[in-house]
C-alpha cells in the first residue's frame, strides 16, 4: 500500500473501471486553504531498456518495440514496459515484461532512475532499467498487445529521439539517460 | 479539434470534472477485434526550459521550479509547463507560461520535441521549448499552483536528474534533449 499523502482530508471514487480508478480528494495546500483534485490512481510500473552487446560495444544493439497505441492513433517506438502487478517488486516487473513483450531473458537488470509520467493528475510512477546479459527468446504478447520486436542501435535509437520520431516520454528518459550518465555518449 | 483516431468505433463519457474527462471507446484493434479502452482526454501542454546565458555559456543558468504536487505528496522539481487553452497554439502557451510562473519574457522560444506523457491511458502530448533571450520578472501564479523560482545552472540540474531527485519525465526529456542535442554536452 502507498502512504497516503500529507494533505488529503477526504476522498471520493467517481470512477473505477476495468483499468483505470479516478479519484476527487479534498486537499490541504500548502497555504492552508481546501482544494478539489481529480486524480488518476495507478499501480505504478516498470520499464527496460534490453541492451544486447556489452559496454565495450561503443554502438551497442537495443531491443525496441514498435507498439500500436490508440492513444497517439497509429505506432510508437518504446521500450518493453508493462504495470505492477499486486505486491510485485518493481525489479521483478522489469524482468517479467521484458521477456512477455521480447521473449528475452537478461543476467543484470540495472535502476536508472524513477519518473513521475504526468504528476499533475496521476499519481504514475514508471521505475526504469537497463538489462544487458541478454538471452533472446519467443515472446508471449498479452491479447490486446500489438507489439513487433525490433533491433536498433543506440545510435539510431538516439537520432530517432533528436528527429521527434520517438515521442514515449519513459522511452526518451531511459534511453537518454542511458547514453548520457551510463555509456559516456 | 483532434482528429479521431482511425480505429474508433464508439465512445461513451464516463467521467467529465473540473479538470479531467475520461471516456471509454470501442476500438477496432490491429488484429480486427473490438476492444474496449479507457482513455483519459486531454487538451495538450506546453512545458518550457528558460535559459537565462547564451550559447557561448558553457554553464549556462536555467529558471526551475520547486512546485508542489499532491500526487508526490511533496515538492517536485520541474520546468514552467502548462495546459493549452481551447484554441491556443502550444508555442504561444510555451511564452504565455513561462510569463505566468517565472514572469520571465523570451525573446527566442525554439522547439525541442513533443512527448506523450503516458500513451497507455492518456492523449497527453507536452510540447517542449527552450527560451532564451530572457527577461526576469515578476510571476502571477494561479490560486491552485505553489511554485518557488530558482536559478540553478545546467551542470547542477543534469546532476539532480542523475541523482534521481528530478522525477517530473517532462522536466528530464526537454533537459537531457537540451544538453544532448543542442548544446553538445
Amino acid at each position: 500500500m502507498k502512504p497516503l499523502p500529507a494533505g488529503r482530508i477526504a476522498t471520493r471514487q467517481a470512477y473505477a473501471g476495468r483499468f483505470l480508478k479516478l479519484d476527487v480528494d479534498t486537499v490541504r495546500a500548502p497555504d492552508g486553504t481546501e482544494i478539489q483534485l481529480e486524480m488518476i490512481r495507478h499501480p505504478g510500473a516498470s520499464a527496460v531498456v534490453p541492451m544486447l552487446s556489452g559496454l565495450d560495444d561503443p554502438d551497442p544493439k537495443i531491443l525496441m518495440l514498435r507498439q500500436y497505441r490508440y492513444a497517439a492513433d497509429g505506432t510508437m517506438w518504446e521500450i518493453p514496459a508493462g504495470v505492477l502487478q499486486p505486491g510485485e517488486d518493481p525489479l521483478a516487473c522489469a524482468h517479467r515484461e521484458l521477456e512477455e513483450e521480447t521473449g528475452a531473458k537478461a543476467e543484470k537488470v540495472e535502476h536508472l532512475t524513477t519518473i513521475y509520467t504526468t504528476p499533475g493528475f496521476t499519481d504514475e510512477r514508471i521505475h526504469l532499467y537497463w538489462a544487458t546479459g541478454i538471452t533472446v527468446g519467443k515472446p508471449r504478447h498479452e491479447a490486446d498487445e500489438f507489439i513487433e520486436v525490433r533491433v536498433e542501435s543506440l545510435s539510431r535509437v538516439l537520432n530517432l529521439i533528436g528527429s521527434g520520431e520517438i515521442t514515449d516520454s519513459k522511452t526518451i528518459v531511459a534511453l537518454l539517460f542511458l547514453a548520457g550518465f551510463k555509456m559516456g555518449q
